[in-house]
């Protein structure tokens, strides 16, 4: 590797020495972000950007496929919509931008930019819902929103992030209790498929819950430093919106109900998923499914005759995959880290020597393994590399989850698991919030769930050590 | 048509009788939009939103044929960054909705939403910009923007709209320049092949050009009432950015050089233009290349054994193209009419008498003609019917165009041709602003544009009677 490769590399903090600093590291220097005038508000470079058109893409066909259409609401919300559901505006009044003048003049009301829509969508369906042939609606929009964050990360917890946000209202609370396990499954599985991030499925506590809703179900991940992230939630708001809003239909029985409604939604914090369960000591690993380029070539003595010819020859061959060459004046060593950090799950490196003997090396971005391979075979080899990589990198995040989750049964035991941040410690819980709280501020760790594969552990609460019956994931989150 | 289509509709009002009306009805009666809470704000129901996910995707694969990537920045604008071009504040700060309060907080400077991202973009340019290597910057961005107009009219004009703005930075005012032209080409051939609406290209006058733009280029669509829509602009800034916001690069000749910058935008507009140049009395007319469904079958006396089981076949062999069934319980009157008013290019009925005979009736939209056709050869006729209904739409609106494209010499000429609004009017002009406010003031019309193809019609301004050598379109505008 040439020097100025090296200095590249160089520049990255290693993950073990300091983790949040790494992290900060791969996200500007892989070219994902950069910082704005304004705390909180990132830009989102073209190499971030196409990550997120990749996870709008597949996520997007997901969700048609279970019948979700998109729609588009207003960017601002009148101070009085937001008011009407109680438990709504105390969750979120205290952390919106508020609009106050519209050019020269003062508005009449104030408006918020919406950090959620929920208001915005049961205004719209007072309007839309009369019959019971009305239902469902199952509406999704994509859109960015605003949170007035104390403490931000780029893609973690900024200010504005885009996301998508699922809106959608039923006849009873079973189809809409279906629909919100639904979303939870498709969130899971793209996780799972796309992004080759394993998740704990499971349902959040009265505290943790979103505000308003009934019931929220989580998808928790784990970090590779062993922190929780929440990477999507899907919330079912039995008719306590319906009824603030007034949203009724006529049923076959022609009196009048109220709807029942779920939320769901995914931000560009998956993105933020993606590098700290993936990433390592020189940047971005990306899985190939959601890897805006997912091969690159790399030629060698590139001026030499027939080199950038046969490397032309391979791109073309390459064209059902997402694959460049970097043909630039920069070094080959300069090359390698730089894709290195971006990410890029293959590198097919082509030199005069290689073409004379009619192969190239392909190296795996994940594992580093170097393959030889023919070069007319280049296109089978890739076809049949991409898919590999994207489970082993699943595989190996599983692994990691398995191996990073702890089970405690006793008060000491779970002390002890979060001595330092490890991963996941499962427990039982009587149900308390008392002990929540407790376990919150004396190990400032918070539950992420209850999962749904439920486990005997022991009969008491690790908290209070009266019965217990339900078995609680707890974690550091970001 | 039973009775309840007919009762659909019979809600729209003429064209002819009140186009303003019309296109309110067809909006609303279509389903495309519903009004929110605030005015100039809407909803794009899912039938909208469905139009603009094609134009999107249509739009964004043109621009990336010219090397464009997308990118995200901030909502938000702090006033400072705004103030920093003077025309560029002069033209947005007045029509900008400013946020004061970011949570309980008042913050210490007001920010505004974007109404266009020009100044973030060159904040963002001044940091990564160094070299001449860095160039060109070619970026793109798909958001919403508000801009606080006084009168609102659904996709026409709103407080809020979706857009795309491209931005780059270039090292030569020529590269600028040509990629302003390259960008204006890509909406004028987008117009014409996926919208079908023909379009003058050409530049504004200086009154009429974008805050801060040394030129701006637009296509001019001519709408069916014979008012003009400005679809598209594409603007040249020269270095006038670049300089206020001093974003300088080394050249090969080692000194520094401010950049030359270009931007061009696309808004939800296109759908207004889109309804207006295609839309009949029945509702809307859809190009099949930007209709959500191409093909709606329509099953006769669906209860008939077989009926909806030949439908189901027909609709698996139409699956290469939007093809949708309407089996729902509601009359085939009902559903005619319905489906005429959303724009649906391509009608299928099929009944049990047609089943017996094999065949079924195929009803375009565009111009009712009713074709019989077999049912097993129905994919192929399909695939040929959609593109000659695209082909058709752009040759009647281009035919309108051209017979609605009047020429005037003399202020007498210009006087009678706008008496009514009846199209466009060539007229020669000398170049003085005082001639262009006069013409306004005096006929209420506006210059469109100086069209790239200039005609000699006299040697005189229509308005002074003095020497003139550019000719220019006039019309009255949305």
């Amino acid at each position: 590797m040439a020097q100025d490769g090296k200095k590249l590399v160089s520049e990255i903090t290693s993950m073990d020495e300091d983790f949040t600093q790494w992290y900060t590291d791969v996200v500007t220097k892989a070219g994902l972000i950069s910082y704005s005038n304004i705390k909180g508000f990132m830009v989102i470079k073209p190499a971030g950007y196409a990550i997120w058109e990749l996870i709008q893409k597949h996520l997007d066909e997901r969700f048609k496929k279970t019948g979700v259409t998109n729609a588009y609401l207003p960017m601002l919300i009148p101070e009085s919509l937001l008011q009407k559901e109680k438990d709504h505006v105390e969750g979120f009044a205290p952390e919106v931008a508020w609009v106050t003048h519209g050019g020269t003049e003062p508005l009449t009301e104030r408006y918020c930019v919406r950090p959620t829509s929920e208001t915005l969508f049961c205004d719209y369906y007072k309007g839309e819902i009369h019959s019971y042939k009305d239902l469902p609606q199952v509406l999704n929009q994509w859109c960015s929103v605003v949170r007035w964050e104390k403490e931000t990360r780029p893609f973690l917890r900024s200010r504005e992030f885009l996301w998508q946000e699922g809106h959608t209202a039923h006849a009873t609370f079973e189809e809409a209790e279906e629909r919100t396990q639904q979303m939870l499954n498709v969130y899971a599985d793209f996780l799972a498929e796309d992004m080759a991030i394993p998740v704990i499925k499971g349902q959040k506590t009265e505290k943790e819950k979103f505000a308003g809703a009934e019931a929220t179900y989580t998808v928790e991940a784990l970090m590779h430093d062993g922190r929780a992230l929440q990477s999507a939630t899907s919330h079912n708001f039995g008719d306590g919106f319906a009824k603030a809003f007034e949203i009724q239909y006529a049923g076959k029985d022609n009196k009048l109900h109220h709807v029942f409604q779920t939320s769901w939604g995914a931000t560009t914090r998956l993105i933020g998923a993606m590098i700290m369960v993936h990433g390592d000591n020189s940047g971005l690993v990306l899985p190939p499914r959601i890897a805006p380029v997912q091969v690159m070539i790399v030629p060698i003595q590139q001026k030499k005759e027939g080199v950038l010819e046969t490397a032309g020859k391979m791109l073309e061959a390459l064209k059902d995959f997402r694959a460049k060459l970097d043909d630039s004046d920069r070094s080959p060593g300069y090359k390698f880290a730089d894709q290195e950090m971006r990410g890029i799950p293959l590198r097919i490196e082509i030199g005069p020597k290689d073409i004379e003997a009619g192969k190239c090396v392909i190296v795996r971005r994940d594992t580093r393994e170097k393959i030889e391979c023919a070069i007319d075979e280049v296109a089978a080899k890739v076809g049949e590399l991409l898919p590999k990589i994207q489970q082993d990198m699943y595989d190996r995040a599983k692994n990691h989850l398995d191996t990073h989750t702890f089970a405690a049964t006793t008060k000491e035991e779970f002390e002890e698991a979060f001595k330092e941040t490890k991963g996941f410690v499962k427990a039982m819980w009587c149900g308390d919030r008392a002990c929540e709280d407790k376990i919150k501020e004396d190990y400032s760790v918070t539950s992420r769930c209850i999962p749904f594969e439920q486990e005997n552990l022991s009969g008491t609460c690790v908290c209070c050590g009266k019965p217990a019956t339900k078995m609680v994931y707890w974690g550091r989150a970001y």
